[in-house]
């Protein structure tokens, strides 16, 4: 067993006694299915998104995880003002930038949630992550159908990393996760996991109860990644056959049944 | 067969029979739930939660439930001038106080719709219904996690019920239901239900549905407590084992199957 | 095979080829239904609500659907904004009046839609239909009860279609779909698939997808429908035992299996 996979195979147990209250901010289309694959990997959600009460409510929370996925000018300033409570506080901030790149006002909000706060976690696909590389970094252009888990996600990754001082997690066919200085490609998943709506946005909140449970970004990462593609070759090896709807269930239940074994048995880390 | 048990099943057939509109003003997570929950009980659904709608649409429904669950400040604003148009027309009020002692929003919410509306039924964890407990009457403190069902949460229940006029229902492992004179303890449900999310919440709509059809709070109140945890027990025995993401398709699969046969069964109530 | 029943066969193939972006300003009820039934029957979904994006994104999509489930003050403007790039760049629209005729909101959010946007097809249950009708066109009342499926729903669907020069679905028992010059009559279905929330927005948006792959609004209409009466056939055949909350799963993986095969073998269509 590698290092990585011994560091996530404990995540899950730590996770699974800490029980760490996760606060989302994030979209009405996927936000059932985050609450219960927090319930069923052991953690515990917390949904709270108006600016009367986002700062106080991350504030008793062990992670916050910010998604754009609907977002609206009303939600954004709830994600900074949470946002800058958990710097203020310490709290992991995991940050999914969903669609970024594809309007103006996901643009804006994305520098600006990366300007005002300081995160611990960006989750996103190659574009996703692109894109907010391009904010801030000089890259060659991406091509997100080829780049997949190839040298240019490990790329991507490391200068993302490095430049807003995070960890980048890049999903996809195969999984690029760096913190700057190490690399992790994941081999688990299964692509009908992109054949139900709101697995990435699961993944992010996955990534945040680990990361309120272990305070560190890049293991949370790879723990929330490796967790999500473990529960997706499960769930298709119990329902699969069955199609999207009994595929969807599946996951929610293979999330529940993830432990230290597991990780083990079936996690396909390497590092680079 | 004692009183309450005949009450309830009873009013299992009468919800069938009467398809009580329900309007529901409620959070965005667990709401594809309340929804289905309702339908599968007998009940018609309906949301709306817009300020230039949502006395329009209580004044023609059966009864009306307020969530605070993702409460926000346009939203509050809606449930007070659906609550006073509820009033107004002598339907009953179901409020479920989520999260309330969280935040400062959500306690000043919680004041705010007692203040101004007359609730029929208040359905909460120990938590919540002791923090409105301790708006209206002196309470000793709390510890949730020692009070369930014990002497704690009768003298709660009771007194909350007296102060406001209206039914308090404590749920937990074992529920405790009074309108002040009346107490119910209810030994249905399986911890299997608080592992995922919404079950609180879809038994506040099934009160509603109940308090719709019945015009009583307490008798409503201990049916769609009992509704769940009757469910939570099938749902157990039909797709426990499989998960949580199955237990909770189980559970609307049981809220159809109810009948009074079934209430009659398995209805574990006890009056003191 | 008669006619319609050849192009709704050629439309799934062509719709799962094309994989139309459907943008989605829609309610929070039933979002994640609409977003995996798209998914499952070959679409992309995106749904975007606010002001500040709501053109863009429709810009980019090869369909829009509007749903006034749980419409607001905010999304209402969002809706106009994205219906009227919508027509100017020749996108097809999807409009669904949910619970029009239930409140002043409805019936003026309903009524500014059908002002400032073309739409190019009309969904909804005959009480909805029949209230646009009556914004429009002058018709004898209506029961939604006695008319379904018969010579009053087919009046209207013609008159409505007629007058906004759309296409009009009315689904109920018997589905009757037309353009003022053809009128199809749909005979699938499953009396179960009312007794799950958001059957009629999944099937709005699975008009939108087949819209937006075949630029025919006739045709999208009638394949739409058809999908939907299928799924629910087969949803029923595979689970309608075990209950709605099953049942429910199940539309979506029959949604998934549906290919020209499956739509020549079980479609019952017939054109008056």
């Amino acid at each position: 067993m590698n290092q990585i996979t011994n560091e996530v195979s404990n995540a899950v147990r730590i996770l699974r006694e800490t029980v760490p209250l996760v606060h989302n901010i994030t979209n009405y289309v996927t936000v059932n299915d985050c609450a219960n694959a927090l319930l069923a990997i052991g953690a515990s959600p917390i949904m709270a998104d108006d600016i009367a009460e986002a700062a106080d409510i991350s504030a008793i929370s062990s992670a916050l995880v910010l998604n754009i996925g609907t977002l609206n000018q009303r939600t954004i300033a709830s994600m900074l003002a949470a946002g800058k409570k958990a710097n203020e506080l310490g709290i992991p901030v995991v940050f999914d930038p969903v669609g970024a790149g594809a309007s103006k006002l996901r643009n804006d909000a994305t520098r600006e949630i990366l300007k005002q706060v300081k995160i611990t976690v960006l989750r996103g696909n190659i574009s996703e992550v692109s894109f907010v590389a391009g904010l801030n970094v000089s890259t060659k252009g991406v091509d997100a159908s080829e780049a997949d888990g190839g040298n240019d996600a490990v790329a991507i990754a490391k200068a993302v990393a490095e430049q807003l001082g995070c960890t980048a997690a890049i999903t996809g066919a195969v999984d690029v996760i760096s913190d700057g200085k190490r690399v992790i490609k994941i081999h688990n998943g299964h692509p009908m996991l992109s054949k139900v709506t709101g697995t990435g946005c699961m993944t992010s909140a996955l990534v945040g109860a680990y990361a309120g449970a272990l305070r560190d970004g890049l293991t949370a990462s790879v723990a929330g990644v490796v967790s999500m593609g473990i529960a997706g070759e499960l769930a298709y090896e119990a329902a699969g056959q069955t199609g999207t709807g009994s595929f969807h269930i599946a996951v929610i239940n293979a999330l529940g049944r993830l432990d230290s074994e597991l990780m083990e048995k079936r996690a396909k880390l390497d590092e680079a």
